[in-house]
This record gives structure tokens, C-alpha cells and sequence, in this order.
């Protein structure tokens, strides 16, 4: 979202009572036309009240930005809240076994050998939100990464002074090409060993190469932020942390050109069978590839199968470690537990957060392939609220009920995305006009409104960068419909309604967007903007 | 901790059914007697089962490192969180109103007021634990410092333009002393100018300056692990996000060489009355001055009213931001809300966790004083499981339960923290040669015993910087009592209990103590490590 719309807010005069929590957020609220306080939430359907106090049933296509597959207090999950404090379990009890944290991680580990064939074992850290659980995996890959480069410069410490010592001792010679490795001009052993020491320390003390994808959102901390593409959330924040490249999703070559100028090479001397060689090495200089097998604040874009085998090979190639982010595609919005099992894409890393938590909890976990896990991490890395007993136990219910009948839940998900994108399909082929691509996969769905920038209606075009949020607000206002547009693309609402979403919630959302196509057809902008 | 315990270790056969979560922490703890699941808290107690099943009552010191200063599952704390389950309150409804988290945040602005006499208000922007709220503190800030950077490179490009054009016009003359300022021999207006944009470009490109204390714990994020003080914690991580510089609290004197070192000056044109001069000024390079008002991780270490007023008085000399982390030390524990009402020490964030969660949630806020409010944040900041109806909720109803009663919680910290530290003090009067200090407030309190690396017994000195990990383990074997040391001082136990401690608890503590003192003049390893 831009700030101007706040900007032209800021000015009115503060009200005696002000708020003070996020208090600029309330009056962009109420400019929208989505000053709505709830007051019971149920499945898919927010309930606050009106100016006589009654209480107004509002349809909640958000589902708090992918958090409750399972709708809103689901009552499964709610009993299992209630049975943790009825039996007072311990919630926060640091330094002592969690087998419950062992028996999510044990479920976890199930489902990818099902979904994605995986037969080695992930370890799992828990996380408080999905952004913690994107910053435990970029830590743990980065230990890794700086562990194996203190391994390679002990190595080459170690076979330099080998290979000293022989030609020194005069039991080897140098290679015929040693020098035209490292392209120096002077054939002299000691400057050849030092031009390679001097060539290694620049190339070791490179900072680490993060890459993402353009579009991508994988959360607002301090690091994580910097892996979000969004320009107004980053910028501000680049001093703060590491930089990282982003690849275009759609131009698989330029990833390979990308890697290739990042890429680091040292000298190491061999020596063998009396002649003391060079050869330039790989050195580990890529922390990780981070991204989302669907890309939620972007607009949802579902990587394809090819963008992703692509990608797989170019890390592979390099090293490159892949932190799959799932926060929001995982836990059964995509038809499967894992969105990159539809694609074929796997990690080393995989990030679970929001729908974990049940709708009810705040639960995340980073699951780390076993063969790079790096023993120390258990203790260099702690947090006094993760792996709680309480929302630990919650992510247990959440998987056993998602996993309940088969994968009952992956199936409905399935079902009731596609029931709902024909729907919305309807409504792009009733008005083209209006309506440029419905899109996504199971209940992670958008639908992208053709660029009010190029508006007919002037108040539209001055209000396009806001477009998104004003069409939610007339949902609201007319249809008492919830639903916002991805921050990063806002033509394009998105959908994330929970399994239980019914034909008649589908039915009622048709209706209501073929009014607003009616409205933006009409180009109607003081009845969109509420003017 | 060091890593040698589990270096140690990890040659240990792979049990059957291995740990997935945390795998190699199972280990350590199996190593140092504290493999236990507890399945029942309450209050300052943790039950675990026997070989029998029987429930074994552990009397829990370590608080769950400050996060239950009302003890586990307190009866007020958890019949609330079921009566918010019970209402199917909505806990994720993003980008709608939320009086609750403005309930809270009223609620703070009421305590900041009388304990810490601020006139001003407070924002809130809340997050899910403690790392969390720092980094929120520490983005606000950086958002402020570049957004007062670019209106002073607006202003100095302005103002410079403004003496170019006078001096082009010859409306006004350098003045006497222009070329002396920046120090430029060539006296020449072009050249002046240009010497002046340079220079600039230099200073506005530093990065920010972000101070904290020796000692410091701030979390364990990919920005927060650089505030914390603790080199195997941080130093892996460092080329991840921006670096600290670390000021000893013991000698204010550093703080302001420190600060001095770290000052950038630009140069700006003045023009007045028909001269144009040349004046050095102060660029915001201070990012801000993270702090705890008493270190937990440190060893309790609390911060005098000498160096909080010093540390007060250089950073406003220099425009730098106060951020006082109140995550450990907040919430009553040191016998007002805020700890540092205790030392005079007045921020412009606060940030809140552990207890604020009542010891069943996970909820946190940075509170931002509001002069220093930047409206955007509100917009470029957010976080899908933050401001949620679950924890918001349960943090209002943990401030009303301390502060019922004119505050009866604090004087309670007071009071139990006193009877704690009276016995503590008469453990240390019987064995001196064993304790070296105890020390604290509240209930924060640290023992700190002699440095066993000096030990007489070789097996002690040898395991010296397990130290307080062996004795937590002794005490848990032998008395049933969960203590731990802090992570950054292993020869300081630490001590955050309940408001709820009694009197029988205290005894206990000091008879098992009293125990551990006599098996460490015995200087008997065997028995102290379980042999």
C-alpha cells in the first residue's frame, strides 16, 4: 500500500480518545470503508455488530492471509485448546524433553516421504511466526555455510604449506600450468604461493549470496524483510541486514546467469606424484535460495513445474541450499500438506507457520534436511516461547486433523478451490472487460482486475495504487463480504477461505463481484469509493 | 554453553526412534541428568513421572526464564483464555479494528505515567515474543533515522544551491573563514561546493551506529543475535545483518569515547546577510542504544542509576534513540512494571514479552513514544499472528491481575525477592569460599558461585564452563529443584520465580543449596556430576 492515502489522512484532527495501537492503521480504516470491530468468528463467517447493537455476519474470504484452513475457532481445535489448560500442561518449560515436539516433527517427516519421496529425515525447530521460522532457516544454513568455509580455509591452509614444504625440500616439482592458473607473471614459487593466499583471502571474506524471487514475501523482521521483495517494506531496512538477489520467476536463464556472476572460486595447491599442482575450487558462498512454491503476496503465482526443476538444478549445481517457504501455501491450501509436492520441488529447508497454529495459535517450525543439519544449532539458537506446550499441541491437532480420512481435508481443498475459481471464472467470462485472469491452485486463489491506473473515471486512476483495498471496502459495504487485495499486486484480491467453504458462500461471492464488475464496467467511482 | 559437552556426545549411538526436534539438545540433556518431560504445572511447581508413573513434584526456580511471574497456568490467566475460546472471540482478523490491543496499550501508557512520570503518550506495535518486539524497536528506529537522513540530504542539497546561485549572482561572499572549515586549500568557490558534496556523500553513506551493552541479551533473530552480546551466539550469524558496537557498563567513561568515534558531521551552507558561510553539522548516524535496565543472560547484572543517567545524558547529547528491553526484567518481576522506574531510565521504546503472555500465550509490543512516531510504519510493518485476539487478550488480563490491588503483584516481587535473597546471602555467609556473590532485584536474582576452573577437584575444573549445567543437574537429582545458570555466565545460577514463592520454597532452596556448597568444598566431583 502506498502511504499517500495516509498522508492525506494524517492531517485531520486527532479524535480525543486516539488510538494507540498502530494508531495511523485505524484511520486508513476508516477511509476504506473497513473500520469493523468482530466480536465472534465461526468457520468462515466474522460477526460484528451494527449500530443497534445487532450482530451482522460478514463471509471472510481473507482467512487471516492463509491461517485458518480450518476456518475460524474450528471446534476441534478449540476443544484441544480447552483439554491443554483443563489438564495444565506445561506451556513454557525450556531445557527439558518436548516429545510432543518430536511426535509434529514425526508427522512432518511422514507426510514429505509420502508427498515428496523424501527418505531422509528432517530435524525441526519450532519458531513463533512464519518470519522466525524464514530467519532459523536462513541462520542454519548460513552456520552451515560458514562451518564449510572454515573447513575449506584450514584445507587449503593445510595443503599450501604441504606443497611448500615439497618444493621446498625439492620432492616436487610445480606443474607446467601452475602459473597460468592463477595468472601471474612472475615464475617464482613463494609469489605463486602468496598470489593464492592473497587471491583466497578476497574471495573468502565475500559476503554471503542470498537469492529470492521477484514478488516474493517471506516475512518483516529484520532479515527476513530484506527477503521480501516489496520495495516500501524493504528499502528502509536495507543498512540493517544482508542484501539479497532477486531472480526473476519467469526468466529461468537469467537465475543461471545470476549464480554464475555470484559464483567464487579459490586456488588450492595438489600435490601428487612429485608435481605440486593448482586448481581453482568452488567456495561456498551461497547461503540460500528462499521461496514460496506459490506466491502469496505477489498475487498469487503458482510456480511452474519447469521454473522449479530449473531452479533445482542451478542450486544443486552451485550448492545452493533451498529453504522452501510454506508459511502460507503449506498445510493443505494447494490440495497437498506441502504446495511443492504439486511441483516437484524440494528443499533442504522447509518453513511452516500460520494454518499450523490452528487459527487459534502462534505455531512455526524450520525443518532442516538431517544430512546438513549442524549439531551446535540446538544450542546456539533458543527462544523462550517456541516449542511451547501449548501451540506445539495445537500444530499436532491441526496435522491429525488435516491428515483425518485419508487427507480428507487436501481433498476438499481441492474440490472447493475449483468450485470456487469456476465461479470466478464465470464472472471474468461475463465481464472481461473487468476481470483480467483468475488464477491459483486449491483455496490459494486470485482474481486480477484489469489496471484502473488507465481508468476511464478520473477519481478511479488517481485511486489505482489503493485499488484493491476500495473494492474491499465495497464488498464490505455492500456485500458485507471480507476480502483484501495481496499488498504487492492490489488488482488482484485474493481468496484464502478455509475447507469448509459452502456452495452458497461461493454463490454469494459470484454475486457480489459481478455487481462490482458492474460498478468498475459503469466506471462508477462515487459509488465504489462510498463518495 | 560450549559445544564440547556435545561434541562429546555426538559419537553416542543414534537411539531407535532418534529426536527429530532439537535432536542433538536430547543428548546434552540426557549428559547432564535433566532428560525429564513434565506433564502437569502449576504455580512455581512442574510435575514429571517416575520409573513408576508416579508424579514427582520439581519446585520450579527457573520461571521459564521469566515468562511466569504469576507462576504456570495460573487459575485467573487460564480461565480467561478459555473464556476467550469459549466466546469464539476472533483471534486473526487482520486489517480491522482491534480495541483490545488498544485496551493494552492504554493500559502501559497508564503504568509508563506513574512509575516513569512520561507526560507523552506511547504507541503500541505488537509481535510474538521477545526477539520480535526488539527487532520492531530497532526497524522503527532505523525508519526514523533514514527518513530524518533524507530530509537533511533535501535540506543540505537545498541550501547549498541556494549559496551557489548567490554566489553565482554575486549577491552575496564566501565567508573568511569557508575554506578553512572543510579544510580545502584550494580557494575556489566551484571547488568548495563540490569539496562540501563529497565530503557529504562520504558521511551520509555510513551505515548505522547501533550500540548495546557488554553482556546484553536482545534475542536471537537474524538482527536481534547482533545485540546480543555472547560471541557463540552471535558471531556465526554476523555477515547476516548489522553490526554492534558493544559499550562496557562498567565504565561509562567508554561510552563516550565510544559515541565520539562514531559521530559524522556534513557540512551545510549558511546564507545570510550577503555571506555565505560554511557550518559542520551532526548527521543522524545513531540508529539507536539497546539496552536492558537489568541483564538477564548476562548473569544479573543490574544497571546502576549512575550509568543509566550517564548512558541518558550522552545518547540525548547526540540524538541517539533509547530502546529498554523490558522483555525479562518487565512485568512486575522487579517490583514496579517497569524495571527501569527502578534506576531512573527513560526510553523512547519500551519492549514487552515473557510475562506478558501470562505463561500460556505468546504476546508482545514495542511501544514507540509518540513524538518519535512514524506514521508509515504502521503500513510497512506487520505480521500475520501479531495483535491477535488470543494473546492481546490474555496480556490485558496479566496487567489487571498485577496490577489489582494498588499493584499487590509488585510489592509481592519486592517482598518474595528479598526472603529469596535473605536466604541466598546466609548460603553465602556458611560458605564463601564456595559463593563468591549474590545479587539481584526482585525476583531476578543470580548466585554466583567461584570460578571452578580453578577447582582443586581436576573433573570440576575440567567441566568448568558446564559449570552451572552440572550443578542444575545435582540440584534436580538431589532435590527436585529446576534451576539453571545463565547461558553467558555459567557459574551464575539464576532465580525468577514466581510472585507466588513461599516461604517453604525458599527454605528448600537453601537447604539444597547448602547441600551443593558442602559437596563443592568437598570438592566432590563424583557426586556433583553423577558418576
Amino acid at each position: 500500500m502506498s502511504s499517500a492515502v495516509i498522508a492525506e489522512h494524517a492531517a485531520e484532527p486527532v479524535p480525543a480518545e486516539p488510538h494507540l495501537a498502530e494508531p495511523y492503521m485505524a484511520r486508513t480504516l476508516a477511509v476504506l470503508g473497513l473500520s469493523v470491530e468482530y466480536v465472534r468468528a465461526e468457520g468462515d463467517t466474522l460477526y460484528h455488530r451494527d449500530e443497534q447493537g445487532a450482530e451482522r455476519a460478514v463471509l471472510d474470504l481473507v482467512g487471516a492471509f492463509g491461517a485458518t484452513i480450518l476456518g475460524h475457532n474450528d471446534p476441534d481445535v478449540v476443544a484441544h485448546a480447552k483439554a491443554i489448560l483443563d489438564a495444565r500442561l506445561p506451556v513454557y518449560a525450556q531445557f527439558s524433553l518436548h516429545p510432543y515436539a518430536d511426535t509434529v516433527a514425526r508427522k512432518l517427516n511422514g507426510i514429505l516421504t509420502r508427498e515428496l519421496g523424501e527418505a531422509e529425515p528432517y530435524f525441526a525447530v519450532f519458531a513463533n511466526s512464519g518470519a522466525e521460522a524464514n530467519e532459523i532457516a536462513l541462520k542454519h544454513a548460513e552456520l552451515d555455510r560458514v562451518t564449510r568455509l572454515a573447513e575449506l580455509c584450514g584445507a587449503l591452509h593445510e595443503n599450501r604449506e604441504n606443497a611448500r614444504a615439497a618444493l621446498v625440500e625439492g620432492t616436487a616439482v610445480l606443474a607446467d600450468d601452475a602459473f597460468a592458473v592463477l595468472g601471474v607473471d612472475v615464475h617464482d614459487a613463494d609469489h605463486l604461493l602468496k598470489a593464492a593466499e592473497l587471491a583466497n583471502a578476497e574471495s573468502l571474506s565475500a559476503p554471503p549470496v542470498l537469492l529470492a524471487l521477484e514478488g516474493s514475501f517471506h516475512g518483516k523482521l529484520v532479515g527476513s524483510v530484506q527477503l521480501t521483495h516489496n520495495p516500501s517494506f524493504r528499502l528502509p531496512f536495507s543498512s540493517l541486514a544482508a542484501q539479497c538477489r532477486f531472480v526473476p520467476a519467469d526468466r529461468p536463464e537469467a537465475l543461471a546467469r545470476i549464480v554464475e556472476g555470484e559464483r567464487r572460486t579459490v586456488f588450492d595447491f595438489t600435490l601428487d606424484a612429485g608435481v605440486v599442482g593448482v586448481v581453482e575450487r568452488d567456495m561456498p558462498v551461497f547461503c540460500a535460495f528462499v521461496l514460496e512454491p506459490i506466491q502469496g503476496e505477489a498475487g498469487i503465482n503458482v510456480l511452474t513445474e519447469e521454473t522449479a526443476r530449473h531452479i533445482q538444478q542451478v542450486c544443486a549445481a552451485v550448492g545452493c541450499p533451498i529453504v522452501i517457504d510454506e508459511v502460507q501455501s503449506g498445510m493443505g491450501r494447494s490440495g497437498s500438506f506441502f504446495a511443492s509436492a504439486g511441483i516437484g520441488l524440494r528443499g533442504d529447508y522447509y518453513t511452516l507457520a500460520k494454518s499450523l497454529g490452528g487459527g487459534v495459535a502462534k505455531a512455526a517450525v524450520t525443518l532442516v534436511r538431517a544430512s546438513c543439519y549442524r549439531q551446535d544449532f540446538d544450542l546456539i539458537h533458543s527462544s523462550t516461547y517456541a516449542k511451547d506446550g501449548f501451540s506445539t499441541r495445537i500444530a499436532e491437532k491441526v496435522i491429525d486433523l488435516l491428515e483425518t480420512d485419508g487427507g480428507a481435508a487436501y481433498r476438499l481443498a481441492t474440490a472447493r478451490g475449483e468450485a470456487l475459481m469456476t465461479e470466478l471464472r464465470a464472472v471474468q467470462a461475463e465481464f472481461p472487460d473487468v476481470v483480467k485472469e483468475v488464477r491459483g491452485k486449491g483455496l490459494m486463489v486470485g482474481l486480477e482486475f484489469h489496471d484502473q491506473s488507465v481508468a476511464a473515471a478520473p477519481a478511479l486512476r488517481e485511486k489505482a495504487d489503493m485499488f484493491g483495498y476500495f473494492a474491499a471496502g465495497y464488498l464490505m459495504r455492500a456485500h458485507a463480504i471480507r476480502i483484501f487485495p495481496t499488498a504487492s499486486a492490489v488488482h488482484t484480491l485474493r481468496f484464502e477461505p478455509s475447507v469448509r467453504l459452502t456452495d452458497a458462500a461461493i454463490a454469494r461471492t459470484g454475486a457480489a463481484l459481478r455487481d462490482l464488475c458492474g460498478v468498475l464496467r459503469a466506471q462508477d467511482a462515487a459509488r465504489l469509493l462510498g463518495l
